[in-house]
């Protein structure tokens, strides 16, 4: 028997938000490889398999790319169901591109199950939807891991047109900032920092790209964040009230 | 009992892509005001609820938006358990901002679901990464329904810097296309169209922005369809053999 590959979203964390097809990759998975953000609880779904965590998280070493693809293509080979479970979606900045090209040049069979992307989640349980008739008709996701990746990004986007959703950027929340107010963003155009979106941790700050430059945001490399830069951040003054409720909820399994 | 709504995200099309919490949401509804995007076996889910399209498919009447927010606020002052189905995530171009301030304003309890967004999950489903390394690190979504909500992303993003997901902007790709080249996109930027996503009528057609412009690409109004414009989708080429067996197995439930 041939082995087969999924390369699969687990979403922000709550196992509530990941997808059946998720579930049921997990469930019959041999093996599976998790990024350090997976939820413990999402992981635990594959009661079956071997399991072994890859890294990737902020400040900790992580697995070399290669070894990963090298893992997947030698257990694929082998007869196994390998699931690789990503946080968020695969293919936004989860390098899950790179795992499907390694795959594909093995000749290993995959498939890719997309998943709930933190670049939506994220906001939208903090009462911040992304788009909204009357203040912006786009949002544009950019990785805030390295400078490298953000500033040609910012160099090439209109200042205050749109929504901003900067991943993995909370640990350089200071310098991002000013590389936006440098380019003609306003100091005053509104900001979020949200942590561990869905999860029982999770947090909502939110001030300007004047307090961000400031370094008024909370700092934790621990939890995965997102931050937000725009005008949509202002409605979560009016829609987090309820969405407290939401959060729970969802949490609640 | 006071009632409750949830403002849930129902993905691409395939019940295989909704989160559990959304499963959750539609087995224990009284009420489901459904997109008429939303598949007909998602909406089957909510067993025990009254069912009612409010419409939103591309050329059809839909119900006023008002009408959706007063059906929500009623049946939940009746005590009812309502859930607001929408295509894709609900902040994501779903007008769930504007619902969730009605609710708000009513002083309606409701949270939200977030969804498998098709922004992502198109291209994924079709080999096609929205972010990877060495290509690009950013991607902006956009509405492509009306000039007025595409035209000014469009100036206010430089050509060729990032990828573009363009939603419901089938029906007007050719002037999509030429907005873009207008603007100095290269007419050799690689360009996909992407119906259907995630359903057993999914199609994916690939050619350029000097194709779509000269109309090209197959139109059909009757299917949801995204269009990806930038260097990425030269990776579908490489992915989309091994991506096809993903696709079905994906919509194998």
């Amino acid at each position: 028997m041939s082995g087969f590959v999924s390369l699969v979203g687990a979403g922000p964390g709550d196992p509530a938000l990941l997808t059946r097809a998720a579930v049921q990759r997990l469930r019959r998975a041999d093996l599976v490889l998790y990024d350090a953000l997976v939820s413990p609880e999402s992981v635990a779904i594959a009661r079956r398999a071997r399991r072994f965590s890859v890294g990737k998280r902020a400040g900790r070493p992580s697995m070399p790319q290669d070894t990963i693809h090298k893992l997947m293509i030698r257990a694929a080979r082998r007869g196994l169901r390998v699931v690789r479970l990503k946080g968020g979606d695969p293919f936004v900045f989860g390098r899950g591109g790179e795992e499907a090209l390694a795959l594909r040049a093995a000749g290993v069979p995959f498939e890719v199950i997309p998943g709930v992307s933190s670049a939506v989640a994220a906001p939208a349980l903090s009462g911040i939807p992304v788009t909204h008739r009357g203040l912006t008709s786009a949002f544009t996701v950019v990785s805030g891991h390295a400078r490298s990746s953000y500033e040609p990004v910012f160099d090439a986007v209109r200042p205050g047109t749109m929504t901003l959703v900067v991943m993995m950027g909370t640990g350089a929340q200071a310098e991002i900032a000013s590389a936006l107010t440098a380019r003609g963003w306003a100091a005053s155009t509104p900001a979020a920092i949200i942590y561990a979106a869905s999860r029982e941790d999770a947090e909502t700050w939110t001030g300007s790209l004047a307090s961000l430059e400031r370094g008024d945001g909370p700092v934790d490399p621990a939890r995965p964040g997102t931050l937000i830069i725009g005008e949509v951040v202002k409605l979560r003054d009016v829609l987090a009230e309820d969405l407290a409720d939401g959060e729970e909820a969802a949490g609640a399994r």
